[in-house]
């Protein structure tokens, strides 16, 4: 196995052409998904955004067509140094590449917002089993019945994650996680599924079927997917969001952003 | 003395002429700060409150041109529902007026930013005497030498406000004020006012000298001044804010924004 890196290592070493997805590396460091919208769409986004922080809790955003980051790291450069991106016209995915140096202008604007893996990070970390890492496959995913609060063209349902966890540590989890404000937070909603429209547990939207065992309750939380599905709703004429799976690893550790904005 | 009011009952008696200070009214509801900015400028103070939460955290902005608050309170007209604002052109103050019915166009963005009333009550709820209240005087208030991160034409030094408390005291002070990280959170500073590059105490920016008791420690905390000394130092041709101590009053109990994210 590969010795870990430092985050700016893992940027420099994408910067420099890896492809590789992001998960379990760089432990420790809080990871970001991207979306990148154009000047006229900017302001709504951050509203939207500010308008539903927990599927969207922005870590950094960055000003009109400056492409360095200076929160989350030192002089990152957003076109760069993700391991992949994904362009999208009128909302439909029409291009997947390595980098975005030849299609970055003066018009657009980078948000990254923070991810579930640093509180699931911090459940291990309490005892909290993750029943998908436990079992090597992704978080299963829902489109819910909650509508995000919209702004401008961004609107739709919340897509939620759902961790089945022994009910004897279903406090636990909830006051854990609840300290990680951008990373999702606590739970939007514990127990039937009903309670979100979802029919069936075992067919999530997106991600693989859950593993639930005898005596675990299933617990929700808000999902970054969201800002996906609200801008694909959007129908923008032009946006960038990360590849799945290859998210921007910042230089904050997770512990320290458990602090929020403390 | 008036029996109190729900702020809705406030926002409508404002809406119909009253002029008065907020402080001390409709206790337990979070008041918020205002601001409001043309188009041009609207994502660049988003931006900037994104890049310094602790003295600019946002309760809600408006979508371009919408005068309603979603969030905050129902459809609470921001035009009217405060009791006093100041207009300013090029960052000078030009006009006080009751109300903005006649200068709100479709190009105005508003911005509500949490404010330190909140955490103050939790302060005294939990045993910690803050010496300003209990003597009827202003917070002190100084600007620090600390650098808020700039966002296109917003920058500047950060404004802290300063509670005496006693030495036995702080911890709680610390941990209780940390869970109002939409009130300003945290202290940011504790202890020596050198390290702020404030000379002299007893003469602070704004607000009155403070009252400084035997085995009090100088506790410092962001402060939503900084918003209004930003939005002038950027001499904005157009910019409105609430008179000082006349501030919007939310349908939101601090105790719920206490759990800000969460």
């Amino acid at each position: 196995m590969q010795k870990d890196r430092t985050p700016e290592e893992w940027r420099l070493d994408f910067r420099s052409g890896t492809v590789r997805p992001t998960t379990g590396i760089a432990g420790g460091y809080a990871q970001a998904n991207l979306l990148i919208v154009t000047r006229e769409y900017a302001l709504d986004f951050a509203s939207f955004c500010q308008r539903n922080p927990k599927p969207c809790p922005v870590l950094e955003m960055g000003s009109v067509g400056d492409p360095y980051t200076k929160l989350v790291a030192d002089c990152a450069d957003i076109r760069t140094d993700i391991p992949g991106y994904w362009v999208y016209c009128d909302g439909v995915l029409v291009d997947r590449v390595r980098d975005i140096e030849s299609i970055w202008n003066d018009d657009l604007v980078w948000f990254l917002l923070g991810c579930s893996f640093g509180f699931e990070e911090a459940l291990m970390a309490n005892g909290v089993p993750v029943r998908h890492i436990q079992n090597k496959l992704n978080c299963p995913m829902y489109i819910s019945n909650i509508d995000c609060l919209p702004s401008g063209p961004f609107c739709g349902k919340m897509v939620v994650s759902m961790r089945a966890i022994p009910g004897s540590l279903v406090a636990r989890a909830t006051v854990v996680t609840s300290r990680y404000s951008l990373s999702h937070g606590a739970p939007i909603w514990i127990g039937d599924p009903d309670g979100l429209g979802i029919e069936d547990l075992s067919s999530p939207d997106f991600g693989d079927a859950p593993v639930i065992e005898a005596g675990d309750v299933p617990v929700f939380w808000a999902c970054g997917v969201t800002a996906q599905q609200v801008a694909s709703n959007a129908k923008l004429p032009f946006s960038i969001g990360h590849a799945p799976g290859h998210m921007f690893i910042t230089d904050i550790p997770n512990e320290q952003l458990a602090l929020g904005r403390i």
